[in-house]
């Protein structure tokens, strides 16, 4: 018990050290996918244009191309004229050279004539004879326009690597004629339940002292949220050997292995010793200083990363968010993760919490009133009753009520 | 031009307007989905438990399962004495009933034998003889155990109506051993082209004039966030009877129906009018009192929505985003949207606006402060450069430097 005690000492860490410092070096490889099917993927390399954007000067205002100092000093009082020479067409090469002292007409996003610099509102004239234009106010080289590399320049970066591409990077990459982009693959993140309870989540009917694995699913859920493609290797009796058989038949297919793990004390023993069986450098933490991710285990095996999750599916579900989820998007080579909403709201009532733990509090969220919500970590009803979660500071002894917290929302 | 700017007049709507008021009555109707499947669908009903939750009582600790009367005084100085009858056995019925002064040792998971009403936690016995436990503290009814209806009693919601399902929510309904879920169908949700300067966004090269269209793909991209199901009917020319033909044959395959239009006067009344021969009660309104929203149309078309989108790429993504978008969501039945990541920053400068003219402006934020993006609303690379957006209200003549603002992020 003395040697277990003194291992158990030296290999738990904090949170923010698991973040930070667990860092295998597993990373997925390339693959091209069409652009339709690349939201939320992630760049491999920055995606550079090969061509200027538009690619032309275009107007963007409906008026008149001209050279801007041919209208230098026009105005109500004083108009200048300028002759009327034919019409820059939509979607075609201009037909025509605008020479000095002349004005050709163009709507927005049509190309502008070569020697045109500025588009003149058609606001700003006065019709007057059909081939003349009376300009009532200057514009500068520039105005009414977009130059021709304006959205892109050749070379420029149209979405940078590691950032998840949007809806909106999309179409900077339609605009450049992209029709495939490299990104990395998703991350094959394995899932192991064990426990001698567990039955598959479509057992239609239960013994008692039987459970459905709703771990399983729930986590393959937030694997795929991460951009990971879950696979479900099934559920394995507490029995260390069929645990250690299973877990080296997945690694060699698994770019993250996650055992989620029988609750006892025996079980996760036997979890530790078929994980540290797996590779080398082996385990990195035995547990994680925050509730409820005490029993958490995290090893690097041969660079992929392995992690053992609380036996409590509410537990489970809360520790691969906040520590599995990042190790997934890490493998798949995510530096730049999307956003998480969040919000600010005032406790309702008193959060006690133990000096030196952090505690991540389930909370319902209700005009900027937050509740938290207690009760056993076996109950998945504290999880879908909430509206997020809120963390209570390690070094707290608690929040008061009426104190202002940030609760990240679920989605 | 008189009548022309009546109308006009009295069909620009406020966006809060048009977010409230604008509902035209088409939903989705109902598929059945694995659970598998079903991450961020909306459920058409309450998802309802049919039998209880775990289903029998449960150890939350690992001790002994007990009646908590039998406990009653015991202290250290005082212990009470029970007799071990047996194991829980994990997974399996119990074997045993607990009689009085008796106690069954039992593992966090294993359900209680009949007669237990508390589980005693280990660490408050203390070890005797082989067959005779010392209780060092007395436990309540309830401690160190959930009843069988603690996680669900039958009959009760697992999941609400109406609300996207969330990774815990799948938990939840296979530890109910549902295996498949109904939710609405995915809106389909039709985009229409136009513009004679569009190509298709996978032609290689351009002549001048000609401009990929970059906000198709985009849109999908912002359609498959709102849960629908994107279809591109392709691009059509700036001509009155092709864009009529083209919306005619996409309505009755359409739950939501999206023109992304030319940007010019002209392109903008034959968008009118082709989408008014479609259906009653037809126009709802002919522009948005925001920036970039002036140009936008909507339509109800015997109940199905139709969006006439501003012509420039990002003006149409951005209206899309904060007015397209809810409709899709609306149609398919989803009356609780996931929350929006956002977050405070302060504005590095001034930022002009109209008074009674709400803007949408792009921004980047780095460390708290928010820098707004200008330039050409024909230029993609604002939005890409975002981080995402923040609103200046109506009644602003602007926000100073310094002014603490909320942008909603972009993900």
């Amino acid at each position: 018990m003395a040697a277990r005690g003194q291992r158990e000492f030296f290999a738990v860490r904090t949170l923010d050290e698991a973040l930070a410092g667990f860092r295998p070096s597993r990373r997925t490889g390339t693959e091209t996918v069409p652009l339709d099917e690349a939201l939320g993927r992630v760049p491999a390399e920055p995606v550079l244009a090969s061509r200027p954007l538009p690619g032309f000067a275009r107007a963007t205002v409906d008026g008149f191309a001209v050279r801007a100092p041919d209208t230098y000093g026009a105005s109500e009082g004083l108009p200048s004229y300028l002759d009327l020479a034919g019409e820059a067409r939509m979607g075609r090469p201009p037909e025509v050279e605008l020479r000095p002292g002349t004005a050709v007409a163009i709507a927005t996003g049509a190309p502008l004539p070569p020697g045109a610099d500025a588009v003149l509102m058609v606001e700003h004239t006065q019709a007057t004879l059909p081939d003349l234009i009376e300009v009532v106010r200057p514009v500068a080289p520039g105005d009414g326009m977009v130059r021709a590399d304006e959205d892109a320049a050749a070379g420029s970066e149209l979405a940078p690597a590691g950032r998840p591409l949007r809806s909106h990077d999309l179409g900077m990459l339609a605009a450049a004629g992209l029709t495939h982009v490299a990104v990395r693959a998703r991350p094959r993140v394995t899932v192991v339940s064990t426990g001698d309870e567990l039955v598959p989540a479509a057992t239609a009917e239960l013994e008692v002292g039987q459970v459905r694995d709703s771990t399983a699913p729930a986590l393959a859920a937030l694997v795929r949220e991460a951009g990971g493609e879950p696979r479900h290797a099934g559920i394995v009796p507490d029995d260390a050997d069929a645990l250690a058989a299973t877990l080296r038949e997945a690694l060699p297919d698994s770019d993250v292995l996650i055992v989620s793990a029988g609750s006892s004390v025996g079980a996760r023993d036997e979890t530790a010793a078929a994980i540290a069986s797996l590779g080398e450098p082996g385990i990195w933490c035995h547990g994680l200083a925050f509730r409820p991710g005490k029993p958490t285990l995290l090893a690097d095996c041969g660079g992929v990363p392995v992690i053992g999750l609380p036996g409590n599916p509410r537990s489970a579900l809360v520790v691969f968010r906040v520590v599995g989820a990042p190790i997934v998007r890490l493998v798949g080579g995510c530096t730049d993760p999307p956003p998480e909403p969040s919000v600010r709201a005032r406790l309702d009532r008193d959060l006690p919490s133990a000096a030196g733990r952090l505690d991540v509090v389930q909370a319902r969220v209700r005009d900027g009133v937050a509740t938290p919500l207690f009760g056993s970590s076996s109950l998945l009803s504290i999880l879908t009753a909430a509206d997020g979660y809120l963390v209570v500071p390690g070094p707290a002894t608690g929040l008061a009520a009426g104190s202002e917290v940030e609760v990240t929302l679920y989605r």
